[in-house]
């Protein structure tokens, strides 16, 4: 498998070398991997921290700045970062008014984050935590007790960015990203694996003229394999599945996201197919976000996040958001 | 080859359903395949209109909105769109102060625009046109006289568009594109080769192991095979084959652009060797952008775009730009 790569151990430093070559606005400590707001702590502001492991770019550095993120915490490809590079971007970011963590659901990451939340009140630091478990397909996985974190992390940070770019408490800034997280199911589907660069072969076989229904973002098993379906059968499948968990009563924010090798030019193709799925069980749709913006390497396929919103949450959505991987109104 | 997709023929028409749904602020004519600004045409503003064929999403449809290009023309995949849309997107989109073409070098594409200027000038249009041919790989190519048109492409409808947004008359847009056209030079390479599907199976074969350097974006030859080589090394050879034509003697804006298919982690990572490159050879960069731009499908690899920029043309690239594909400022 070729890779645009040096070597795979200096993957993720090397992209932190070049996210600081084309991002002034941002401070890249490429030894510690941690991604912050140039004109961090921001007075009288909430700081918001993710991270994770790497491979699911832009998510989380491609999302830090005005609107959205103060810091983000890449880990090794697939593996969480520690609890000390959590800790110090932490403190980078904290104005006095403390900090929240959004914390995608894999053990690792739950574990790290608690232990760094625990280190940061040590040192003075209020800490919030929320926890974003959206993806419907499977209990339990790889990685994870509970259901996994995956597109749904994109609406939290935004919102939750939005109302700590108003200057709310934490206490506030805390509730609307767990209103969100609880808000956002998802369903994703693979057709052709992903290859990490230590391994340098697919993560998993997924033979010629199948796919995989309901796959988590790092290549985990879902639901099951059926025989090649249509970007419609996909669509029904997987509005469906996400539906009928979600039960929306109202308007919707729609993601329909690549997972990564997928040509824009069929995610659209397939965002009228989910457009239409939703038209038909009369889910009106309220934004739709489409593009590649919670990855999984090289994987080909896509999924579908679906995010119930009041019109606080529209109005924080369409807030203004400046970062490297979503940028509108500013 | 599995794609996101229903049939192979209704690949661009769905996709175009696709943005429809996804981009209220634009009016998609599905049938005609037509992407305009939905608030065109714009009082006294020179229209500008793009167009090719399909499988290089977010170009050129993804670039239709404030400060970039009113309309957009997309083909079947991979051929050139017909006379009759471009007279149709050039009528849509004139205010009475002229329509210019930004028209990528390729026959079919030059021929077109040649015969819908025409067309357009005998409905009482005023037609500029900028040829874009920024591609230093090869001279002639498949479906090419002369060299052909890449990823300088983004910078001339970016800068064009903020000076037409601006108010300039045709004759001073169409000199910026013409001048911005001749101050890009790209070069690309493939690691795997894309998918067209139609076709359904590689539109060219590249051997395990091995990569074509100074590929073109719909997989025409390039200069040469070689064994695989790192993201430094391509880097060097990439950059030093664009600045020998280019001899910049001030600062260059830079697009390192992924195909397709190529993480973007990998893109960053491959950014940070540019940056290296353009470091030791002494070559200032104002200002860089990084991520799939001027896509082939599903080919892995990347291309690397400088652009000559005086201080007007920095000033047009920073100006507000609101697209689906980019977006600051607004």
């Amino acid at each position: 498998m070729k890779m645009l790569i040096n070597v795979p151990e200096n993957v993720v430093a090397d992209a932190l070398r070049g996210m600081s070559a084309a991002h002034p606005e941002l401070t890249v400590d490429v030894e510690n991997r941690i991604v912050v707001r140039r004109d961090a702590p921001v007075a009288d502001k909430v700081g918001l921290v993710s991270g994770g492991g790497s491979g699911h770019e832009p998510l989380h550095g491609g999302f830090v700045g005005r609107g959205m993120l103060d810091a983000a915490c890449p880990g090794a490809i697939f593996t969480s970062p520690v609890p000390d590079q959590m800790t110090r971007a932490a403190a980078a970011v904290d104005s006095g008014n403390g900090v929240l963590f959004i914390v995608k659901n894999y053990t690792g990451d739950v574990l790290n984050f608690d232990m760094a939340a625990e280190l940061a009140e040590d040192e003075g630091i209020q800490v919030g935590k929320v926890l974003v478990e959206d993806d419907v397909a499977v209990t339990d996985s790889e990685f994870t007790a509970g259901r996994r974190g995956t597109g749904g992390t994109l609406f939290v940070e935004k919102i939750a960015g939005a109302l700590a770019d108003e200057g709310a408490p934490l206490e506030r800034v805390e509730a609307i990203a767990r209103q969100v997280s609880q808000s956002c199911r998802s369903f994703g589907v693979a057709l052709a694996p992903c290859t990490t660069p230590a391994k340098g072969s697919p993560t998993f076989d997924l033979p010629a003229g199948e796919l995989e229904l309901g796959i988590g973002i790092h290549g985990e098993s879902g639901r099951e394999r059926r025989p090649m379906m249509t970007s419609g059968e996909i669509a029904d499948f997987a509005v469906d599945a996400v539906l009928s968990d979600l039960e929306p009563d109202g308007p919707v924010l729609a993601l329909v996201n690549g997972m990564g090798a997928t040509p824009l030019i069929e995610l659209y193709g397939f965002c009228a197919e989910v457009q239409r799925v939703l038209d038909e069980r009369r889910v009106p749709v309220a934004r739709t976000l489409v593009g590649n913006y919670v990855t999984s390497l090289d994987m080909a396929g896509a999924s579908v996040t679906l995010c119930r919103a009041d019109e606080e949450m529209l109005r924080l959505y369409d807030a203004p958001v400046n970062t490297p991987g979503l940028r509108w109104g500013c």
